[in-house]
């Protein structure tokens, strides 16, 4: 059956498909914008791991529907199954069609699975964004004492946490990187992240990788390369994510390196009526425009957002994926944006480095102060910043923002060193010793003294 | 007496002249330095208002010597009595010497007096930086019962919230502008500071100027304009600042329009031996370069590591005062940085705004969550950002910061409506809705609708 024609059609509801059909609809106001989703409701993604512990309630993290109401955008609730690229229109669970003059992918993704035998046992979870599988994977955990979480990055150890607060006795992190959050930080940032996770009773198993998950019916143990055995009576396992491109791939669409849709710095396909954006969409770095694997809800915003301004016309560029976030762990927050110094050597940058610590409030007295440790990682033939890594307290995770903007505008060391920070006692460190400014001089003066040494 | 010779010699001791004398040391490490400071003993500026409440010991304030010792800086405590530029010589305390190769004036500013009869009577006081004088005012208040504050700035406001905090019966701010910190915000975030004092208790009356300080030996009664009585055993004032610029004056180096001591871009007085920095010397507007009386500590250490890297050649170029900075009252933070919408249009600047609010964490049910409120300022012609507003919790104070790099790399609305933010449940908004991006989404939309209009 035809239900409609809409001027903009977006296929996939969260993070990606919100903002791309918000964007289109706010910047074209007189088309219509239909945003199709399979599922009922959709949840803010990165509140997710906080349903185990902190988050009583499953439903406080449903976004309103209201939020594509106040927009004007039309629901449709049915899965995408067919795009019809001659004919422009989206077949809806098999039977119904939607044309549509523009189309935006926003499928997403979808989590990896550990392809080891036995993943397949129950009690073995994913973390979904499917309500269902969330609230049967909360209800094992109530009855579970030996977890096991597979994979050490933000979604790990952030789940590890939650479960740890919720009260599951025994939690196991394996990790087969040498260290936990090793995407995004160096060793010593990675150190401090495992100690605090053991010390909160975590378990934290590295450089070690998983070969079997076994049991009955149900997962009793996990198997560690070597053959150590942890046992475990639920599994999760967080190993990344996989795009979900089987719609596109099947509508012709080409897919990238990393296996997303291929688009281009507009975020449009090959087919100039047909965007992608967010998780499914290919994406390269911002750091010399290699491709990029990195997938965060802030980056499927963004490409939204040029995906909708640039539905009739160009409006907005991808500059390419700086990768900035946050996380708190333990109590103790980390943020990073842009490369790490591994990544950055082992992109081919000759880097310099600089670290700064100190009290996150002045004078030290004042409430709220927690010790903070940046390190910033700069190009050292042009003195351009490549990244920043943060631990502290909660202030950690806007500071960031201050240096993905130094990062998107190729800020030098002099620039950060001589940066006109707001600051004050009650909210910031104080402005003779605030660490990045800090970690700047160090950079130059290290900087300085490997010149004199070659 | 000639005391000694100094390749680099500092006067003046708190942030500019400590930050020009470290950096001088770290980037220069062959030459010596010497900071000369008349007090005995330096307080962290900004912490002063909150000796009055939050910090219960003035010792707490104070910056320790160990900074300039760790940086192998000599320290001479004594007052700069003269600079004899013939000779390369500074007199201390009328009858010793000092050689210099360059010297740094970083003789800061005092409090601003409002000349109106009876400022010279006992109980009326200014927010000195001297020990002495805050404990003696310390000792006052603890016996107040009617205290006025006279200047509704960052200070005044941070004053009378601290003495309400202390248990200052009754306070009330006297501001003659028509709103509290309207320097810094417009109205509607001017208004929310005020009620937010009103409802803690403190008494706000602006649009009103202060005609006498009656009373018999001690102040009794502030008389403001058109005749009303404030009763007051107790009066600061916290009207500005004015820049300590005898010393330069009596050497012969020229003031600029704002009275301070005339500097380049890169901290040089006319002299090319001598270098001023910080509330001492003369500022100009990043926006469109006319002079600027702001006087910040954030600045003054900006500027100390720019005359401090300059000394022997020019490394660091001042781009012009942004004026970035953050407060917090009663419990409620405002930050800002650059102009806000009033001065924009007032410095000449065809505007348009975007505003954006709503919770600061994701979802809305996060421990810690906060209602945050940004408003962003664009040149109209180009979009190019020129000040942003904040109200919230105390992450406003580290947001601000990304809004001054943005600033600084004159971002656009576009730049910001798709920048690429890192975000966390536990530390910031939701990516789908981060209220600066929303805001430059909606000046965008104001743009678009307005040039409809036209």
């Amino acid at each position: 059956m035809f239900l409609h024609h809409s001027d903009v059609l977006v296929i996939g509801g969260s993070s990606a498909g919100l903002s791309a059909a918000i964007t289109a609809k706010r910047q074209h106001p007189n088309k219509s914008v239909t945003l199709l989703r399979k599922e009922k409701e959709t949840l803010v993604s990165c509140g997710i791991p906080y349903v185990f512990g902190t988050i009583s309630s499953l439903g406080e993290i449903v976004i309103p529907n209201s939020l594509l109401e106040n927009n004007k955008i039309k629901l449709v609730v049915g899965e995408a199954t067919k795009i019809d690229v001659e004919n422009f229109m989206v077949e809806v669970d098999g039977h119904d069609q939607i044309g549509y003059d523009r189309l935006v992918i926003a499928t997403g993704s979808r989590p990896a699975m550990l392809p080891v035998p036995g993943f397949d046992r129950s009690g073995v979870f994913t973390i979904s964004k499917e309500m269902s599988v969330l609230l049967e994977l909360k209800q094992k955990l109530r009855n579970s004492r030996d977890l096991v979480v597979i994979g050490g990055g933000f979604i790990g150890a952030e789940v590890a946490d939650e479960c740890r607060k919720a009260g599951v006795k025994r939690i196991t992190i394996v990790e087969d990187q040498s260290h936990c959050l090793g995407q995004w930080f160096d060793d010593e940032f990675a150190l401090n992240a495992e100690a605090i996770l053991e010390k909160s009773g975590v378990a934290v198993k590295t450089g070690v990788s998983v070969t079997e998950m076994s049991g009955d019916a149900g997962v009793k143990e996990v198997i560690l390369e070597g053959g150590d055995v942890v046992p475990a009576d639920a599994v999760i396992m967080c190993v990344g994510s996989v795009a979900n491109t089987d719609l596109a791939k099947k509508a012709g669409l080409a897919l990238g390196p990393t296996g997303a849709i291929s688009v281009n710095r507009y975020m449009r396909t090959a087919n100039e009526r047909i965007f992608a954006c967010g998780d499914c969409a290919e994406k390269v770095s911002f750091f010399g425009g290699r491709p990029s694997a990195i997938k965060l809800a802030s980056i499927s915003c963004s490409e939204g957002r040029i995906a909708g301004a640039n539905l009739f016309g160009v409006r907005r560029e991808n500059i390419g994926t700086i990768g900035a976030l946050g996380t708190t762990i333990g109590g103790t927050s980390f943020a990073c944006a842009g490369l790490t110094e591994q990544a950055a050597i082992a992109t081919g940058y000759d880097c310099v480095t600089g670290v700064a610590q100190g009290p996150n409030r002045h004078p030290a007295c004042m409430p709220g102060m927690e010790m903070l440790k940046v390190k910033l990682v700069f190009e050292k033939r042009n003195g351009v910043i490549l990244g920043s890594q943060f631990m502290g307290g909660s202030s950690v995770g806007e500071m960031v923002n201050m240096m993905s903007a130094c990062i998107q505008k190729k800020m030098t060391i002099d620039d950060i060193a001589v940066f006109q920070i707001g600051t004050h006692p009650c909210l910031t460190s104080s402005p003779l010793t605030y660490q990045t400014v800090d970690a700047a001089e160090m950079a130059l003066l290290n900087a300085l003294s490997s010149k004199e040494k070659e």
